[in-house]
């Protein structure tokens, strides 16, 4: 929207009256006539960066043969090692070992009960030879019998207090300022910005409103079983200690098609993890945009691909290429990789 | 948005010019000063549209003490027999028939093989006989193997052609006015509405959002199972013949609480399936609406409750008023039922 077609010649008096209501134009849309601010400040020029510039560009050039209707404009985000660290460990293993320690008074069993025996005692070599179903049990003590609202306060409270072993900051302030410019630049042209992480989908809602900008409804992960109840006229949803869908792999373009409905245009991940969801949202008609993260900076973040507990990525290394998705550079992609502190 | 303050005092001149702008601020955003249309046209003054009318504002009066912020307006919709007619049956059932009818020729085994073999031969009260059971083999044989991409184009097809045996018009123009006057009122007004019905996600979003402008990542129902195939490279998700999840009775809550991931503040139903959807939404603390569609207008579309196999409505009749929940009355709140012809 632009004044120019209204006001061709303007005396300086109406240019005044103009401008105050430039002023309020200006607030309920962009001026297509301002110069455009560079909408990823955080990425230096290259290869990577332009791959997504041009991308927006041709699926919202109206009448281009790229064009994608708003609607149609699906974005999904992987979110450990995507949108924020996942080093040493997934955020959420750190909350769970630090539930498991808090609950430990209610529960005297865990002091002879492995994994929570280790844990207790400090051993986490003890901790890590319980193995995937060790995790798993640890997550489901530390994660059920409360509501979804109530757990999600549990992991508002743990956010404000607990920092990272390495960079001494909350979690919530270590996501990756580069992909937080991407999600809004997104947005700001139309899309729909999804999560789709393995994590379970309620801790990820304890805080990832206000962090991304992302509502609940628009966050997919793992799931636990739920109930409902009715006790004493009261009716109550509560988390069950029991997985009932793993969002990760083949679940990934699985859980998007059940509950986005939509085969998204972009997708964005980190590890072989995101492998599927990135094949299956490349493989649609018309233009689409896969990109990985590759960390690859062992000075501002880490460095670990194939070879690393958490986030492992070989498939992905091995065959982006040939799937035509981008292979982003932390270390050289990124002038800042962590967003400023709250 | 008003140009009031901007423009105390105009002359004739810079009124044409402030006119020109004035359209241009009008297209972006409503003028508050201007007077306040009916957003309710098809409803009958009373009790039930005074209750919506006083829920809305009362949850969006800024600095009131029932207000809720945009991001958590969240309204949930039954559709069979809430938004659109459920009688002689349930739309979905009428498509499965057509379609098992459709597939037939392919599947010779049905010849000889029931529930299949009564619906070929027009046998009705044979199918009846297969029960729940029978409904829903039919209802995987009718709805799999493709993938939900494809599936959906088969609905918008059938939708195309298949008409209301009484009314004689395509089931998706049966949908009620009251109710889409409704949904686009609370959307109006900050809120995100979402359908949270009994009928499998894939038949819904065949058709959904352009009738109800809910789009498909807004729709939650019973699920099938999914699988994610990679065939000669080509990454594939399709429909299995098995049900994952029943959105009906304690599903709806519990599916609300694991895909949205937040508790309404607005429930609207008209069966006892969606009884626990109203009762968890209106257990919430803080201002909210729960209401039941009651079928009594025999004349303009169907009087049932109680005594039916589709939409049977007893507790919500016995308990609506206990509860604090709206009856609307089809025939006495209602102007028009359907909505006008495309």
């Amino acid at each position: 929207m632009s004044l120019d077609g209204f006001m061709p010649r303007l005396t300086r008096r109406r240019w005044l009256a103009a401008a105050a209501l430039s002023v309020a134009l200006a607030a309920c849309a962009p001026m297509p006539s301002a110069p455009a601010a560079d909408p990823l400040p955080s990425w230096n020029e290259g290869a990577n960066k332009q791959r997504i510039v041009d991308f927006v560009k041709a699926v919202t050039t109206a009448g281009g043969k790229d064009y994608v209707a708003p609607g149609d404009r699906i974005a999904v985000f992987d979110n450990d090692g995507t949108l924020w660290v996942e080093h040493p460990m997934y955020t959420q293993l750190a909350f769970v070992l630090d539930r498991i320690r808090q609950l430990a008074p209610q529960h005297p069993q865990w002091k002879t009960q492995e994994p929570f025996k280790s844990l207790l005692a400090g051993d986490m070599k003890g901790v890590q030879a319980a193995g995937e179903k060790g995790l798993i049990e640890m997550l489901l003590a530390a994660q059920s019998g409360s509501t979804p609202e109530e757990f999600e306060r549990v992991v508002g409270e743990w956010m404000k207090t607990a920092k990272h072993p390495r960079f001494k900051r909350p979690y919530d302030e270590l996501t990756y300022q580069p992909m937080q410019e991407l999600l809004r630049y997104l947005r700001a042209n139309g899309f729909k910005t999804f999560i789709v992480s393995g994590g379970t989908v309620d801790l990820m809602r304890g805080f990832i409103e206000p962090v991304y900008g992302i509502p609940n409804e628009q966050v997919i992960g793992s799931r636990q079983k739920f109930a409902f109840t009715v006790k004493d006229g009261k009716p109550m949803v509560t988390m069950l200690p029991a997985i009932e869908f793993i969002d990760d792999k083949e679940g990934k373009p699985i859980a998007i098609a059940q509950i986005i409905g939509k085969r998204p245009i972009a997708a964005f991940g980190n590890s072989d993890g995101d492998f599927q969801m990135l094949q299956w949202t490349t493989a649609g008609s018309g233009r689409r945009l896969g990109m990985l993260v590759h960390h690859d900076d062992a000075v501002r973040e880490y460095a670990y691909d194939r070879d690393t507990a958490f986030g492992r990525l070989a498939d992905g290394l091995d065959q982006y290429q040939a799937m035509g998705w981008g292979l982003i550079s932390m270390k050289n992609d990124w002038k800042v990789v962590f967003a400023p502190g709250k």
